[in-house]
């Protein structure tokens, strides 16, 4: 990462919805870890020497805080990775004091209940409780990034079309948006820039959408691409270039752990499948046949495991078989790239960069603002992209509403 | 394909080394059926829309000609690849009269033998093929394209160095070049631009490359990206670009037919061995575990079966996998590209062309010229080549030496 | 096969439920392509030498005929099923003679209208049907073998508990069993053993075991153990006896062709789903976690493909894991079968057994009379009953109610 | 297992050849875990209910030694084996102490040079030491379990033969045998059952054999059927029975660890393989075509990944296939079964058994006395053979030569 001694840097924060989730304590003891030297940058994307121009603001500088609805504190969140061994032996205990320290920074989240009965009273707290944040550290700016459960598809109402629309239902207390819907608009008000990591379908309307341009913020998403749609969207272009049919792909996704839990309801399960039908399609021009499914498998705990079985015919017709079975784990993968999410988010909001980032489209199954799924050409647009954010000094965003 | 009816084109040809072996019989069951519209082009990349500007010979007026030291008729051929369940029931029935007519072009190979004892000879009359072949058919230019059996690594001699060396040896009937060396050079002496679809070394020899210079001729290579090496080129890219470290990749590729059969001895496989590893080091940065092994399983036939497996490191040091079968017909996946190989090569040729079609890398395990194995990143490469060779109007290269 | 030169012996009947069926039309031409020794008896259990001494009626006695609702000639579903790669390029043409003689002697099934609204006169025509067949060929008697499409479970009736209530309930016309039901009892009023190939659960019901005690009659059945299960029931006891604990095992299922459209219904899903559990369970002892699911794939045609993926835990709770993907044809796995249980259900029937014959649970996933699920054992028991089979002189049952 | 209160026992001892290795450093942890009650005897075939009338010794009477030709004590494997996973954690710490009382009673193992240059006494001091485990904890009996490294195949020596010639020829220092054959040789001459856990040749020397029936000692071996040969002896008998013919049988093992280290040197690969080739031809009656391939890599560790693909052909001539991967912990998998043979041979020895106990087939891929491989099979003889042990009171065997 490029230094740039002559502009010193205030510290900057990171402020995660689901602090006390799996992903958010894998991220945390990796960014302590990290920054003390006691683990190498894997899977950190934005260490890559391909972004070594892109004067991304450095993990050093980085506080973390965020929201929760659970209260067990990071620590022994971090204690029940490491038994399950997402988190190496030892690791934990090595950064006790970083994590004690990031759990003080976390606030209640809301509940359900909550979104639907005190919208307004709500939304005051959320945004509160992010204004305090950044002034209570001094931070030059906060990305605030969700990684709640997926929540299922909202019910669609008029006032998602429209920003003053949506501020005066909220404001008359109702209930038109889901928990993930009220923290990315609190995070707008607040003047952060917002980052879905979950396939919440709050950052898709056009309100929201409305309301990131009008306060000049960035806004990016949505789902992670993290597992089998990864792998997945890195071989659809073989077939496509090759010119090679794909007749099916059928794909069978085992998880266990807490998205294993939510997903096996099948309203949630709803948006994760839909947010996972689109890249094929997107790629390779057609819908092949096959079915996709998700199944909650407790004894798999955070390794999720994808079967995908892909049927494809070749010249004269000739029929093919090409198999994977997929073993990661999901915080690990998911983990770092709320790290790279962090810092370019915070680069494009310094460089003046507002509304949907489609450059970011590398790190997700539903991109905002891009229909771009192949995955080597998400990576060039988005190293292309971060290369431009480091050049020019665009004026600092004011970023208030 | 567009279409230029103001520049009346000459018929041009594809003389086919290996002419009666699986891959070639499949392409001319395949360009017989494509041009009478029996089948779709699946399989063609240079039917994607992408290579529409790139004003491409037609399949139409290609001619198909060959060596091969067997001597079975063509047509037979192809039923035998109809009942192993390469070739659809019905089609080698359909164009049994374009059958018949390649076979008439196809002239007798050189035998291992042959080219130790009396190269000059042998080379003489390949050359004199070539001409005639030109001539008979009025041809406005041939491409060569090796299908030949995988042969033994040549054996290094310091003919091999220059040019001018290397045609006094070969005149002194000095045994400096394996058959698929001396199909090379009379090629290359004949003015034909030589692609090579096999892993044979000739065209990675010095002198071979000065003799393409010399006459302005194109030459492309080395064997054919069809299998588990695409599959890995595909796949190489997603753990490098999102920092993931590739502890081990282990692979078996097991296969029948003539390939399998050749493959099975160790000599022979060592050059395929070569070209499959490395790719993936080139792709990583470093080179992973595990081995690379070929097997003969007569019982698979044509459909090559592979098995890979992966694993991996992630954040913190978590480890994970990935592994992949591929049953792919090989043949079926070869032919396609061979007529591919023949326009790109053939247009490049009227451009005015020479040396190694880096930008063909797309097609080869071992691609002459270039060091980039990423497959997406050698389309991206190849579209914007073949876009640039219809732009301006190259004089005609003369094509001789 | 035994040959016992002392006692002539008259031809023999199989009647199929489902008769111009994948399965059953596979079973027709392999039946008569091995009668006129053009195939090897490949898949063909009793052909094995352990069933030497069991004297078991030939195949070349046996006449077959059936009941379906579809009306294509049984050469018109053999090419299709040549078409499809289940049966052999040439080997319909070669034995067309034998498949249209089999199809004067097809009658129409009854719909599951018919067996809602007027069940007693379809029970009627049924045994009628058999009756004539047993007639008509001068048969020494007629096994009848369910190959029909998959039913959802039968709404459960008082009627199903007694042999005279069920009657009774006929009689009156009440629509108390699905037309899998009416089969078995018509086959049963017929004096006909009945095999239950299907899933259907009226071979379960206890009025249809008592009928077939009543008549002295065997009963065998249900659902054709020929894929995943087949390899499950292969597996499980691996980890029983080596004291390993299964911790979860998933199955997905994905097939084309007719079942895979009959599938795809929920409710015939159902009765399928049930059948491929039990097993399980059965061996292990306790139902480790995981699903099971089958989908419709069209493109996959008959060939089913399952992959199954068990994590397992060893000595001091280390966890492992198998994974597996079956690729079979389920016609080609199935017909043979048909062809076996028809011949030991007669011989069966000669021997003077009735009600459900438990030994031949080998073939079955939901063993009637059994709850050995472990496919070595089943098949010890196989052999072992059978070699009893051709033991002692037992009288000829009379085979009527 | 049956209390036999009124016939007090006296202490066994379980001498191990390797003692610090994996296999025998995970049953020493296991072994103590047990027996203090630590964790359930999952993988521990002898404490199945199947067992319970065998009246086998217990794992509380049983005292640990061996020989090893390392010296880094028990304890710190032991810490080794956690961090690799083979172990949980916190259970070596739990059992330290008897480690370390193991550790001590572990003598020096020879070295191949050793058994080549001295081996009378090399012969004279292993004898000794197990005379004095034997006495200075007053056992009853001592069971020998060889876990050593595979071993290159012994060089043929007419001294193999006859156990007088063996003998003459050890005490003329004559270099006839390997450190595998001396082990052998002094545990049958201190009174020792031996078992042969690795694909040593030595068990199967018609001179060995000669010696154990002159001691009136029982002989076990070879070669522990622990993964990829598991699965295909589970799975072999299903094609066999089901009367489809296996076309291709291709296997790939890659491991890590000592083992992997040990097999990538193909003089001792070939002993592997030879055990790994024979059972399926045994099963199956004929030998289908495929490879199997045995590579290292170390990254695996002792987790030993198998990939077995299975063509096969059914009714009509089908083809299908079957393809499994296997990931199973060899340590994990191979500990508790030299308990469970520890248990079983001593249970023959006071039965009076002697000779090659050939109803231990179900732990071999090469059993000693048997040709059967079908695990189900043999698993049904060997509880039928350890329920017969309990039975009568054979005289306590004087066991020296």
């Amino acid at each position: 990462m490029q230094d740039t001694a002559d502009r010193p840097r205030r510290p900057w924060g990171l402020w995660l919805v689901g602090a006390r989730g799996s992903v958010a304590t894998t991220a945390a003891v990796g960014h302590a870890a990290l920054t003390r030297g006691l683990v190498p940058p894997t899977g950190l994307v934005t260490a890559l020497a391909a972004f070594d121009c892109a004067d991304l603001p450095g993990l050093d500088g980085l506080v973390l805080g965020g929201w929760d609805t659970a209260d067990d504190p990071l620590a022994k969140r971090a204690e029940a990775l490491q038994a399950g061994g997402v988190i190496p032996q030892g690791l934990p205990g090595a950064v006790t004091d970083a994590l004690d320290a990031a759990d003080e920074r976390i606030r209640p989240g809301i509940a359900a209940e909550d979104a639907q009965r005190h919208p307004a009273e709500a939304l005051d707290r959320l945004r509160a409780d992010l204004v305090a944040f950044r002034e209570d550290h001094d931070l030059e700016r906060v990305v605030v990034v969700n990684l709640a459960s997926t929540e299922p598809p909202m019910a669609p109402d008029p006032a998602h079309a429209r920003a003053d629309d949506l501020l005066t239902a909220l404001a008359a207390d109702r209930p038109v948006l889901s928990p993930g819907g009220l923290y990315a608009v609190a995070a707008l008000l607040a003047g952060c820039p917002f980052v879905d990591f979950t396939p919440s379908s709050a950052t898709a309307l056009p309100a929201i959408a409305e309301l990131a341009e009008r306060a000049a913020l960035p806004l990016a998403g949505r789902d992670g691409k993290t597992g089998e749609t990864l792998v997945k969207t890195a071989l659809a272009p073989m077939f496509a270039d090759r010119a090679l049919r794909v007749r099916s792909w059928s794909g069978m996704n085992l998880l266990g752990g807490g998205d294993g839990a939510t997903l096996a309801d099948p309203s949630s399960a709803a948006s994760k499948l839909a947010s996972k039908a689109t890249p094929l399609e997107a790629i390779l021009g057609y819908r092949p046949e096959g079915p996709v499914r998700i199944d909650n498998v407790p004894d798999l705990g955070d390794w999720k495991t994808a079967w995908d079985l892909i049927t494809f015919e070749g010249f004269l017709g000739t029929r093919m078989q090409l198999q994977f079975t997929w073993q990661g784990c999901d915080s690990a993968l998911a983990a770092p790239l709320v790290l790279d999410l962090a810092r370019l988010t915070a680069a494009a909001h310094r460089a003046g960069r507002s509304g949907a980032l489609d450059a970011l489209g590398y790190f997700f199954k539903a991109p905002l603002g891009s229909d771009e799924h192949r995955l080597d050409r998400q990576f060039l647009t988005l190293i292309a992209w971060a290369a431009g954010l480091g050049e020019g000094s665009a004026p600092e965003p004011t970023g208030t509403v």
